[in-house]
C-alpha cells in the first residue's frame, strides 16, 4: 500500500483507505462488517472513516464494536469522523457551533470506544456559525487529545481560505485536509476550486464517490441491474436515476463505456481504473473506498496495480474521453511564463 | 418556539427562557419548582438561566436538583449561571478577580452537578479589577471546558467596548451576551447606548425584568393589590413603590393604561404584548422569563403568538403610547445617506 | 443625488457614478466629452472612473484634460482609476506585481493631471503573485498619497477573503469596494458569492454593465437597430450577439420585454427601471453608468425617481420575471432561525 | 527570450539577464559597453546586473550612463544592484548596518541615475550585523521607493532562515531572490543547502558564474590558450589557475570534456549546454551571464534553444558524466512516501 502525508502535516494516510457511510451499522452490521474490516487492514488498509450522522451513530458503534474485537493496536490506525448533524434533532444538536462540536466529539468518542480519533472533519460548512467559533472549538477538541487534526469536507475555497486566515491571525491549527467528492465526472471544485488552497496551505483531499456512486465500475452501462445498489436504494439515489434517464446522464454513461474500452485495454477494471485516476492527482491524500464486502475491497485495491500503468499517454486518452478538464484559473497578465505551475 | 442565535456565536437560545432570581430555592422550591421547569421544558424552553448571588446559591442547587431529576439529556440544555457576589462574604469571594471567577465557577458547577454551562455571564462589571485580567479568567473557563461562552450582565458600553479590545489584542474569546434591563419604559441603555456593540462584536441581549417587575402586566393600574409581588416584597420594591406614587411613576401607569388599550385591542394580555415586543427587537436574543408558576409560564408564551401582530402600524402606535425612543446617535458629517443603517 | 459611503469607509460616492470605458478617448472625445461630464457633474454626478487600459490610456488622458479645464474643486470629485493592463505590452507591464502597481499608478496619476485618485482598482485577480504582494503594494500607493483607498475588480470571493486574511495579519488597509457586473441576468456572483463579504467585510459593489451593454434598456427586444452599440461594434460584441439568436439569448430578450412591460406600468423607462434595481440593493455603492451622451446621462438619472417606485410589491413582481433570485449559500444545520438574516 | 517569476514575486524576470562584474567600468566600457547593452535588450534582455563594489562604482555609472543614452523606458527595463562594499574604505563604508544600506543605496541610485532599483541585493551575509538590523533596513528602502523588492548574494541557509524569521514576526519583506554561484562543478548549496527555502519562501536564484569562470565553454580543455580571461587576469584566478594543475582540477577537465561530446553529439557548444543546464533547474530565476563583448552575448543566448533538447535521457546521462548530483536532505521516518517531493 502506498502511503502519503495528509495535507502538509506528518499525518500518514493509506492511498485507499474504508469508509463507513452505507457499510457499518447500515445495510452491514455484525460479522460481515467485521470481515470487511479485517480484509481491509491485512491488505494494508489501515484508515476508517465515518461520520456521528451515519446510520444515526450506529456507524461508528459498529466501527468502534469490530476494531475492538479484532484487537489492532491503536497507534497502527487512522481514524476519522465527521461532525455536523448530531444523531438526534435538539436546536443545539447540529451546525458547527462550539457547542455541538465538543458535545458531539465526546458523543462519538463514546461510541467509536476510543480516546480520541486521527482526524475530526467538520462535515459541512455551518454558514450560520462565524468561522471563527469554529476554528476555536476545533481546536479545543485537539488541545483535550481528542484529534490530532481537523479538517472540513465540502467546504467552498473561500470558507477554508476564511478559516486558514482566522487561525493564522488567532495562532491556531488550520485545516489539514478537504473531504471531497472526486471522480471523472466531478472535478471542477477539486481539481479548479481548491487549487490555490493545494499552494496556500498544502491541503490534502479525501476523496469520497470515487466510483460516483458506482457509475463509474460500469455496471450500469446497460441499464440498471437488479439488485445492483441504486436498485436497492431507488429513493435515496432518485435524482441520480432520472439523471441517468435525461440527456446529461446519457452523456455520462457514454463517457463511462469509452472509459470501459480503455480499461479493457489496460487489462483492468473500469472500477480499478477509476480510482486509481483519482489517486494519481498530486492532492490526493487518501480515496476513500465505500466497499460493502471483503471481495469488494480486493477488488477495488487492484487499483493500486493500476497506478503505474497511468502513463502520461494512457492520461491524454481519457482527458480526451472525459472532455471536462476544468479550465486553470484565468491569469490576465502578459507574458505566459515558463514556471507558473511552481509558486 | 422560535430560536435564535446567541450574538454572533453558534449557539442556538429560545427566544424565551426561564430565570430563577425569584423562583428557585426562593419563594418557589421543592415540587412547585420541579413543575415550572418541567412545563417550561415541555413547552419549548430549553434555557434556563440562574446565578451564584441567587438565594445565596441555593438557587444553582434547585435547578441542579432538578433537572438531575428529570432526566433531560445535556445537550438538549441550554444553561447559564453569573458570577460575582459569592455566596458567603469572603474579603475575595466577589467581584471579578480571576480568583474569584475560577472559584466562583468550580462552586457554581458543583451546585449545578454539571460539568459545565453554556454561558457564565459576569453578573456586573467591577472598576477595581483591569478588563484584561477578568478577559483572560474566563477564557481559562472556556478552556477548561466549564462553559462554552461568556457574557456580560448590565456592564456599560465603554466596558463591553474594553472587554472586546483586550479579547483582540489578545486573541481571546469575548463576551457574546449581554444581560440587561430592556422593557417598554426602559430603552436607553439597551437600543441607544448598545447600539455600536450590535454593529461590531454581534452581541446580543438576554432581557430581564421585561415585565418591568410586573408593572406592564397591566396589574398595578389600578394600585397594589393584595398577595401581588409588589405586596409581599415590600422592603425589596421601596424605592419602586414609592415612585409610583410621584409624578414620574405616575406617567408610567398612565402609558401602561394606554399599552393595555391596545393589548385589548388585539385580543391579547398587556404581559404579553409587553414580552412580544422586547423580544421583536433584533438585538434581542432571549427574553428571560420569571415567572413563578406553571400558568405564568404558559401566559407568558402566549408572547410567540403576539409577535405576528406586531406590525409596522402597531409598533408605530406603541412608539406614540411611549414617547420614549431614544435619539439615534448623532452623526453630524453631510450629507444624509442612504445606508447608514447597513454598517 | 442620493450619496453612500462605500464599504465600512467613509468616502460618500453618489449613488449613481460616470464610468469612461467607451466614452472617454474612445468613441468620444474633445467637447463631446466634456459636454458629458459638465452635465453628469451638474446633474450630482461628482465620480467618475476611469482604467490604464481604457483606450490606452486615452481615457485617463481626456478625462483628465477635462475636469482640469471645467476648473472644478478637487475634493468635490471622487476619481477612481484602475491598474492591471499598462498601455504598453512589456513583460513587467501587466498584472499585480509590486513594479507594475507602482510604475502603472505613477503613469495614471500623469495622465490624469491629479496628485491623487480617491480610490485605486486591481482590475482582474492575478494569480501569477501572492496577494500578499498586491495588498502590500496597494498600501504603499496609499502611504504616498496616491490614492486615499483600494479595491478589487471581479475577483473571486477566495481571493478577496485572502485579501483581508492578508491585510488584517500584517495591519495593512484591506480592500473597500468590488467594482463587478451587476444587472437583472446577472446575479450569481453579486448576490450569493459575495454575501459572507458584505457581512464579514462590509465591502460595497461599483457596479458596471447595469445595463448588460445595452440590452436592458429594451432597444434589441426587437433586433438589433441600425446605429446602436451592438451595431457599431459587432467584433467586440460578437460572443453577445451570436448568444442572442440561440435559446439562452432569446429567453434574456424575452424576460426583458417582461420588464419593459412592468418599466411601462410605472411610466419609467426599462433602463431607468433596470439602472434603479441594481442601485436598490444594499450592497451597491454605485451604480457605474456608461453614457456616451449628455441626453443619454440625463436619461439614466430618472433612475433615481424610480427608486420610490421599487416596493416591495413590484420587486416581487420583477422577481419572478426574472426567475434567477440566487438560492442562498446552503446552511445545513438545524433549526431554522429567525435571526439568521442578522449576523 | 523565455520569463520566470522571481521567487514568488510578481517581477517577471528573463531566464538570461545581464550582469556587471568584469564588463562595466573594467575591461569594458565606453562605446563597447554600450554596444554590448544594446545586442542583449534588442535580443530580449531586458535585466541587468550591477554592484556597488564592481569596479569601485564604475559598473553602476556606466550601466546608467548606458542606460540614459540608450532612452529605454524605466519599467522596461529590470535593474538591480548590490549592496555590501562601499567604493570607499570607512569604517561604516561596509557591511549590512542601516548606515550603510541607506547610504549605499542612496549613492547607488545616483551612480545609476535612477529612483529606484527593481531588486537590491545584500552581496554578502554580515554576521557582525543582527539579522533583524538588516531586514528593517531593506524594508526601509523599499518602503521609501528606492527598490521593489530585495534578495541576499551567498548567504547560508539558515541565514535566510533567520531573515525570513524576522520578517515573519515584524510583519515586513523578506527577502525573494539568492544570488549564487551555480553551475554543473558547484551544485550542494544551490541544489541540497536551499532545498527548504525553495519549499518554505519559493525563493529563486539568480545565477553567476554558470560558466564556471569559463571552464565550463571547454576553452579551458586543452590549457590555458593566451589572451583567455585566466590568461588575462592571472593573479585574480590564481588559486583557480593552481587548482587546475591538481587532481581535483584535472578532474573537474576530466568532466568537461565529457560533457563537450554530448554537446558535439546535440550540436551545441559547451557553453550553451551549460548555461541551458542552469537555466533548467527549477529554482533557476535567472542565470546572469557574463559576456564581455556583443558577440558573447549572442552566443549564450544560443542557450535557450539548447533548452527543449534536455530531455530526461539527456539530462541522466549529464547526470552520469558528473557523478556528483548532491544527496537529498535525509528523512529518518518510514515508510517512503509517494508525494514527498510536493509539499
Amino acid at each position: 500500500m502506498p502511503f502519503r502525508r495528509l495535507g502538509r502535516s506528518g499525518l500518514r494516510v493509506p492511498l485507499f483507505s474504508l469508509g463507513g457511510w452505507l457499510t457499518y451499522g447500515g445495510t452491514v452490521n455484525g460479522d460481515p462488517c467485521k470481515e470487511i474490516i479485517k480484509t481491509a487492514f491485512e491488505n494494508g488498509i489501515n484508515m476508517f472513516d465515518t461520520a456521528e450522522v451515519y446510520e444515526k451513530g450506529k456507524s461508528e458503534l459498529e466501527m468502534g464494536r469490530v476494531l475492538k474485537e479484532l484487537g489492532y493496536r491503536r497507534s497502527d490506525l487512522v481514524i476519522s469522523t465527521k461532525i455536523y448533524w448530531g444523531p438526534r434533532g435538539g436546536p443545539n444538536d447540529s451546525g458547527l457551533s462550539r457547542k455541538h462540536i465538543i458535545e458531539g466529539t465526546k458523543e462519538s468518542l463514546v461510541r467509536l470506544q476510543m480516546d480520541y480519533v486521527d482526524v475530526i472533519f467538520a462535515h459541512r460548512p455551518d454558514n450560520s456559525v462565524p468561522i471563527e467559533e469554529t476554528v476555536r472549538a476545533f481546536n479545543y477538541v485537539i488541545e483535550q487529545g481528542w484529534a490530532f487534526y481537523w479538517g472540513t469536507s465540502e467546504w467552498s475555497a473561500r470558507e477554508i481560505e476564511e478559516a486558514w486566515s482566522v487561525a493564522n491571525r488567532l495562532g491556531l491549527i488550520g485545516p489539514i485536509a478537504e473531504q471531497c467528492q472526486h471522480h471523472m465526472l466531478h472535478r471542477e471544485r477539486p481539481e479548479k476550486e481548491y487549487a490555490a488552497l493545494y499552494r496556500n496551505y498544502g491541503i490534502s483531499t479525501t476523496t469520497w464517490s470515487s466510483l460516483a456512486s458506482g457509475l463509474l465500475t460500469g455496471k450500469y452501462n446497460d441499464g440498471i441491474p437488479a439488485g445492483s445498489r441504486f436498485d436497492k436504494n431507488k429513493d435515496f439515489f432518485k435524482t441520480t436515476l432520472e439523471s441517468l434517464t435525461k440527456e446529461e446522464g446519457l452523456a455520462k454513461i457514454a463517457k463511462v463505456k469509452d472509459i470501459t474500452v480503455i480499461a479493457n485495454e489496460l487489462g483492468v477494471s473500469t472500477a480499478a481504473l477509476a480510482l486509481a485516476w483519482v489517486a494519481k492527482s498530486p492532492n490526493t491524500g487518501t480515496v476513500i473506498l465505500g466497499a460493502t464486502s471483503p471481495e469488494q475491497v480486493l477488488e477495488n485495491l487492484k487499483a493500486i496495480e493500476v497506478l503505474p500503468k497511468l502513463t502520461p499517454e494512457i492520461l491524454e486518452r481519457i482527458e480526451k474521453v472525459l472532455g471536462n478538464k476544468p479550465e486553470p484559473i484565468a491569469t490576465f497578465s502578459r507574458p505566459a511564463l515558463d514556471n507558473d505551475a511552481r509558486w
